[in-house]
């Protein structure tokens, strides 16, 4: 479904909405530049495209389908086809979502399609109606405006696994549970997944930044260049994140040996006490007619300060082997 | 065994099934195109296509043999010859098989030969025998179509091992056995297995896609760099499932430990409460003559009192310690 | 020590054996094929070699050396010197042994050289014997050959060491042991040794392949593109053993720590059930001289009834937590 | 904020403190050698270096904002923008800091600008009032002084983490504790940061070495290849301190395991030896009217001896098997 | 310190010794060859090759400093600047110790830096001053026979290792300790550090042998080859040692895990034999008036027998469960 089409004519500074009908007309102008947003793209709205830009049908296809495609760009001979990830990270889920933007760039045109609405697209559209600044710097810079505000929106993304994972760290110091290793492995493959889109859309800025691709001009290409560090910094922080969740695994498991291991002692030490105690009261339960001990006075005194005296000195061992 | 000859005359719409003999004198006019399907070769086909095509006896010996053939291509002076591979999964016995295709790609023939019938060659003939559309665009893409339709049928094992991975994480978590990581290893080298042939056969197909073949015009290209783009897509999901299957295995070894805390912590508790009751119950069974308490009147029932004190606090105790 | 000298005279079909001393004014010719096959190589015979083929003082030390050489080639002005290695496997042992094949390569000449007999070059000599094949297709077809029985004898060794690994994770499973982890470790080594000498391996036989080297005839070519592709799929094959072995040491070890949670559980039931019970019977050992439960006249025999109870719901309890 | 602006004048050996308003009439010159550094860069900075330098806004943006850069280098029309990282290591925190400082470099001027004062520039400021010799040698040869100090000032970091790596491993091997184990992952994850920062730093300087860039001299590039040799020592330390943690790592795993061992021992070995006297006493405590035993003179005397005597042998099988 | 300067006059066939001061007047005839060794490079002997020689003072200082510096290469106008390490392995201290050899080589002359005495060194001399013909061949043969000796000596090292390896494996199974993770991560960490230093040092041997520098020579480049070719080899060793050091380590992780379990057994073994016997002889004890059995005239022998026939069965239920 055609969401908008915005129209700037030569020479003019705001860019106006135009309906469908007229923008054949005013691309045969060669002029101006043109940008239609499609969002949930019909085979209609495909079949559209074909006829008007002669975009090539697997392209095409490629935004009507609501399959998953990775990160690509395909030069044709007078317009690029990308595809992009923007991430969609909801907390309460745990779950990191993808979101694709397909782009096409030409000399004066561009064509973005997307399965739900985008906040990197709506955000463009807003600034253009205010100034129509977006706009007014050609197509390349257009679709530059565009990339940059979805590669923008997945910082906020990263500080919340950082947050994520600093609290499952500190959550495995304290009291490391089943569920902790659940996060912990959840936040890994979000990080994964993050790592997965990233290098690859990297990749994809650094061939328009190096000049690679004829519609994107030399001034623009800068600008596209600040794309690729904004995508390197990512991937350095996701990194961080990776090694810090590592970590946290780590941690993780040898917080649960050394929770056995103190388990482990307190276990040994009290059958270690008992034990001696519980085999002096029984031979002074045995049955033995000729028994000396059990005749004298104090004799039940005596081995209570016996037990009392192992117990002690029992214990004293124990904490001198920093196991109590 | 040659299965099936099929020729699409220059002019005509719909392919005709031909017969063996015929076959020499229509590659002669080096018009049409002409689709040879072979299953189970045999020496005999294999001196066949060497005497009607003169393809190198290396390149048939390989249709011949029942050997396993990673994935390659190998341009000769007229052709090319393929090896792809596509995946046979059965839920059942949790193995993933792999099937052969090779096929030789000439300019106005394509020559398919697999051990087991497939599904990519059974489908792309059903499709032919409608209206012809696959021979209709040349060799390069009936290639195309049948190499498409093959690696289109390796998606549903994609999802199939997703949807194992998931029931053996949960089944991790509720209750890990010795079949658990017997599965989880199992997954994980059908995933390996995957990944091996798939990058080669990546590979292979952005060699054509690139247009380093004369065989396959420029057309065409595009579509086999659709294929290529689908085996990216499988390669990233093959990657999540191997992120998948290694947490699997790490909540388990984890979950393995946890139960074992806990089964200890089980037995310090008991330990811990029933060895000092018992002491002191073997303590008021000694004979010793001069026992005061034994006379005391309620004596036995502040033993019982002291008994069941000891008892709670030291449940309190461990349950404050989160041991119970 | 030189152990035969065959010597294919133009037009030949049948190669003769031919004394030392004939094989200066034979290679004079400049026609004819000469192969040379060299057993435990002597300095004497690297200086044969070097008077009468001028090879490098450094290669012919290679071959009288017994070090083990990694595979390479080296290319001279009008011959190549290749070195590869074959595979030895004792199952007794369980040891991968690797063996040298030195070879040289002229236009009309090829000379081997190894420590101990090999059953590539016995094989080659057998069916040269018979109808003198191997030697009438020039010395770039004879080298291949000896290369080819060579890479085919390794197939046999990788299927024993799949064998092996099946049969280790099935005693991993039934009853893992001490002995179990030596196998696998010992397993792993054999493979990650067959690994490290087939990359290289791999490597050398492509750049033949590909036209790298004029003594190698584009006829030739074909054929050790063949070689490359057998080397392929052993590695592939390797790749997926490593994979067996890396899974069958993960099962070892969760194994093990499988066999510990149920012995621990077994204690821990043994524990909780006795332990209650045991201290019963001491309360009912106290000598308290007022202990109306003692008086009783079925006393006894609901101690008795009250003992099964409790051991019966403990059982109960455990057999509900799965520990039994 | 604008900190100091250096001048040296051609011809003249010592260079000058110059007010903000003659930079402009003296980079007109195009002669001599200017050096601005800049602290906390403001706004105001960024527009005051677009308008006299003509820098992108782009690369001034960098400069202002307070986000992570990675290491960079830009190479513009007639100067390059780099950013480089220096380390901030507080042994207290056990955080290493990376501070970015951002580097202008043209033909006849310097421009450094970083957020937090840094100890490579002062200490650069100081050796240039002293003699001037820093910027006597061009722009090229101060930006490599500046470079070089703060590379240089990398060094002890690695030292104080080496210290800290080996006081670790010693406390590993003495007593284990969580808090050890804290230690490892933090120390693993400062040298996976450092390491993350070397090794594009390492290439940036790479590229200025080989020579890629006309703004830096021949002669300077040898020093640049000096830096880079630095830099390569660096991560090769690094390498190894990885290798540090991670067996401090695997020892801290393996030290608990042991540790449980020996308490598992002694446990085993306390039950061993007490369990069965208890029994003994057990049996001659029951009240059979019958047992013989009990009516014997030294009867209690034989079983005291029995009790030792089993004690005794108990105690010598388990120190042979090692448990003592 | 310069330790000894040898020169070979053009024509000679046996290199005398010169005083320093003749140095500069022999190479300004351009002809001969000259040595120049200097152990523990003062920044007087730097200074006398920067003046002689004209060296670039950053490779001079590199002699001069203590540091280590990883094996490069530098190339400049008429010479070479080589770092290259050798290996010195103290058995006692299990440390792997590099040393550094710093080398000039020009087209006659050769000046070796060193800062303790290098067997490699000191046996070139020897051959030197016994036929001279380390020198007869050129620089480039002499810095190569210096360069082959430094890696020969490294085998032995290697050999060492490897026995270790051995040693340490079989100690594992044996009797695992403390002491024994320590010695494997000794080992490691040993083979980490050979491994780092002889990747970059082969590269280094790769570029000369593939005649990228002027000063060595076609002749010299395949003797450059051979050292190459060695350590390829080493490296292949070290890699197998990195294999048997890993696996080491996880012997000694799943041995740990096994003694425990066995310690585990002969636990619960004595708990589950003794308990019911101890409960059998406390309910005996029991002080009920009314307990039929106690009247019993053979019930104390009745209960040993039930006793010794409880423990007798579960024995054999042990052993069954192979549990003794």
């Amino acid at each position: 479904m055609i969401k908008s089409t915005f129209y700037l004519a030569p020479g003019t500074k705001l860019p106006q909405q135009v309906e469908i009908d007229q923008v054949s007309s005013l691309l045969a102008t060669g002029k101006g530049l043109l940008w239609i947003d499609i969002e949930d793209t019909t085979s209609e709205d495909a079949q559209f495209l074909i006829d008007l830009f002669r975009f090539h049908p697997l392209a095409v296809a490629d935004c009507v389908s609501k399959n998953i495609h990775p990160p690509k760009i395909d030069q044709f001979e007078d317009h690029l086809f990308i595809i992009v990830h923007g991430i969609n990270y909801h907390v309460e889920t745990d779950v990191v979502e993808t979101t694709e933007l397909s782009l096409f760039l030409g000399k004066n045109y561009v064509v973005t399609s997307h399965d739900i609405p985008m906040r990197s697209v709506t955000s463009t559209i807003e600034r253009l109606q205010v100034d129509g600044r977006p706009m007014r710097r050609g197509a390349d810079m257009l679709a530059h405006d565009i990339i940059d505000a979805l590669v923008d929106n997945i910082m906020p993304t990263i500080d919340e696994l950082d947050d994520k994972c600093t609290s499952i760290e500190s959550e495995v110091v304290e009291h490391p549970q089943r569920e902790t290793l659940r996060s912990i492995t959840q936040l890994k493959r979000s990080i994964l997944a993050l790592n997965r889109v990233m290098s690859p859309q990297r990749e994809i800025v650094n061939t328009i930044a190096r000049g690679d691709y004829a519609v994107v001009g030399k001034k623009a290409q800068i600008y596209y260049r600040n794309i690729y560090d904004h995508l390197v910094r990512i991937e350095t922080l996701v990194q961080g994140l990776r090694d810090l969740a590592d970590s946290a695994l780590a941690m993780h498991l040898s917080s649960v040996s050394n929770r056995m291991n103190e388990v482990m002692k307190v276990l040994s030490v009290v059958a270690a006490v008992f034990l001696p105690l519980t085999l002096l009261a029984g031979i002074y339960g045995m049955n033995f007619v000729n028994m000396p001990e059990l005749q004298w006075r104090y004799g039940y005194f005596v081995v209570w300060g016996v037990m009392v005296l192992v117990a002690l000195s029992l214990m004293v061992f124990f904490r001198k082997r920093k196991w109590l």
